[in-house]
């Protein structure tokens, strides 16, 4: 398999933008996000405290980067030119160069200046080029709601190792091991069998793993985004798990919850109906559905049960690109699902003091119907450890 | 050793932070940013797409949380008010039951409005409030350049795991395996011996690994920030390392240029000019001394050696609780290194097409002089592999 986008599907996407553009009146678009930089140009780099910008305009793409990225970013096959600033900070900020770049063009940019990482202070875009600007991130965020089909290969991937990784992650579950110590020894035996299948996995990350697998255990499963710790597994745990593989800066979400020994009866009733507010999600969603419809079914399920007071989220998100994107699926949100989508469906039901449950699949919308991407069992049995 | 930072010390960040509003005539701070709001009060959570804000108060301490937090926050010990939302997106716009809490209190904010997380889209806290906020992140941030012993003592145990990392690394290094092989199993084995020594570590971060180690090998070590592939090591290679380990937030540098097999004499040659720079960075280093005076001797240096071409990026930044802070050791840098600050030293050289030399030390200034906390050898016959 194919382990990234290629060129021409780059083209496709700086069309779309620029056509976008044109249907708007504007001379260009100013991108200072990393990942709408690689989203849109496959230029993938590191965001640092020195500001880097792409210039989209309607014949030319240009970026500006510190001199440390100059080669790579002259690389860019889809990249047109490439002007640069020695370091930052240095004597003229390195948005009065871009100023100068843009030559008064009538722009779009994804945020008003370069945002402050790491300790990056700098004037405003608006400031800069002495005019208002127009601010519109959802120019690229709202093209990643509807994937291609080289993309969902990547997220269908991307779930494929996320399975595996949380197989490796369920066998080696004993009483006495600690969460870190399990997420670590199945992240690593998952990264290890991607990397032997796939000799040019790589390329868009730096120090990250290529599978990621994780867990909270006991009463702290209650917290829906508790912080791993490191506890130590006992009998009669509520285990919540996590896994995923990055492909080639695509992801994908499966979550599990275990049981560790015999379920009481308490963690039967829970489970179960978890399971079934799971089902019913799965079972709504579809192309043309409306995403408040179907996180109105799941929580009036779960109100009808008894579970109001244990709710703390909506039913879920969509996801590929960035581990969340929206749409979400809430009962405020509006619009409907469409082919092409790819959304987590995680409804959830989490009881102070004794913990939480709740399974997360990524499915994929298409014109016929659903398909769940992350081939993990669901029911208790196959989740007792 | 305790891994963390105790009560009393996020109290007297809360005073330093309070004294500070009180000088300015300000009624509060406003933080939207998940580090900020960690160092400040201990609560480390994930952000998402789901605003957060913690709001400072002369004498209390409130926080906005989307309901999956609300447990979390109410368990902080320094937090005194939680106040919260069910769901992003949901009716109200978060920042508006913000602007309700604010009750038109003179505020300083550390941006305007919560970050475009994840799809995030929200009006600036300046539009909800209706007047200008002042944007302050210096505010907190500046804070961050000079750190308290506690912090020190992070940072160098950080830095004790980093080199275990590398010498695991270095173990581990042979022609045919892989760059992202090597960095995952010394990253394994690294981690694996960390948790074993410190059964109560964790509690700051989901899924991130407690050492890490990488490298990059051959040419493509010509590009200072070049993105981790999947290339087999080869006779003759240049590699440059790098390793680090999080311990409670904080974290170290440690890079190191090695040669595979016996070093030719042009390698012999770029990698004893390096050495030489960094030497003269350390050796320059100390309390009192101008940053800049410190990076233009480097860099003179460099030149009357003939490398001005090969150079890509000034001598090292601060650092500890994020991978970079400023200030930077620049040319451009105004102030001087004072006692408590903590830098990397990391001049580079990079020759297009043959490779690039770089070692990176953490030091500490002291009022004595420098500290070297990285424990690792920099000299060539260590570093042939």
């Amino acid at each position: 398999m194919k382990l990234r986008i290629d060129e021409a599907e780059y083209r496709g996407r700086i069309e779309r933008v620029r056509s976008q553009l044109e249907e708007r009146g504007a001379d260009c678009l100013v991108l200072f996000g990393a990942k709408r930089i690689a989203w849109l140009s496959g230029y993938h780099l590191l965001a640092t405290e020195r500001p880097v910008a792409l210039i989209l305009e309607r014949n030319k793409i240009a970026v500006l980067v510190p001199r440390l990225e100059l080669e790579a970013a002259e690389d860019q096959p889809l990249i047109d030119e490439v002007y640069h600033y020695f370091e930052y900070p240095g004597g003229e900020p390195p948005l009065k160069l871009l100023a100068g770049l843009l030559k008064g063009a009538k722009c779009i940019a994804d945020s008003d200046g370069y945002p402050g990482l790491w300790g990056y202070q700098g004037p405003p875009l608006s400031a800069v080029v002495g005019a208002p600007v127009e601010v519109e991130p959802q120019l690229i965020d709202e093209l990643w709601q509807v994937k291609s089909p080289a993309e969902i290969s990547l997220i269908r991937e991307s779930a494929r190792w996320g399975a595996l990784a949380h197989r490796l992650l369920q066998e080696h579950i004993q009483v006495g091991m600690s969460e870190s110590e399990l997420g670590l020894l199945a992240s690593y035996e998952a990264s290890r069998e991607l990397l032997a299948s796939y000799p040019d996995y790589g390329g868009h990350s730096r120090g990250g793993l290529p599978a990621q697998a994780g867990l909270i255990s006991g009463p702290r499963t209650a917290l829906p985004h508790a912080m791993s710790w490191n506890r130590k597994i006992q009998p009669g745990d509520l285990l919540i798990t996590g896994t995923a593989a990055d492909i080639w800066g695509y992801t994908s979400e499966l979550e599990r919850t275990l049981i560790v020994g015999e379920p009481t009866a308490e963690q039967r009733r829970y489970f179960s109906i978890m399971l079934q507010a799971q089902q019913l999600g799965i079972e709504r969603s579809g192309p043309g559905v409306p995403l408040a419809e179907i996180d109105r079914a799941v929580h009036d399920f779960l109100v009808k049960q008894g579970m109001e007071e244990f709710l703390r989220h909506h039913t879920g998100h969509h996801l590929g690109f960035m581990p969340h994107e929206p749409p979400f699926i809430d009962r405020d949100s509006s619009g409907e699902m469409r082919p092409g989508q790819v959304f987590s469906i995680e409804p959830g039901i989490y009881i102070p003091g004794h913990g939480g449950y709740r399974h997360s699949d990524t499915i994929l919308i298409s014109e016929e119907g659903v398909e769940i991407l992350t081939d993990y069992p669901r029911d208790l049995e196959s989740l007792i450890v």
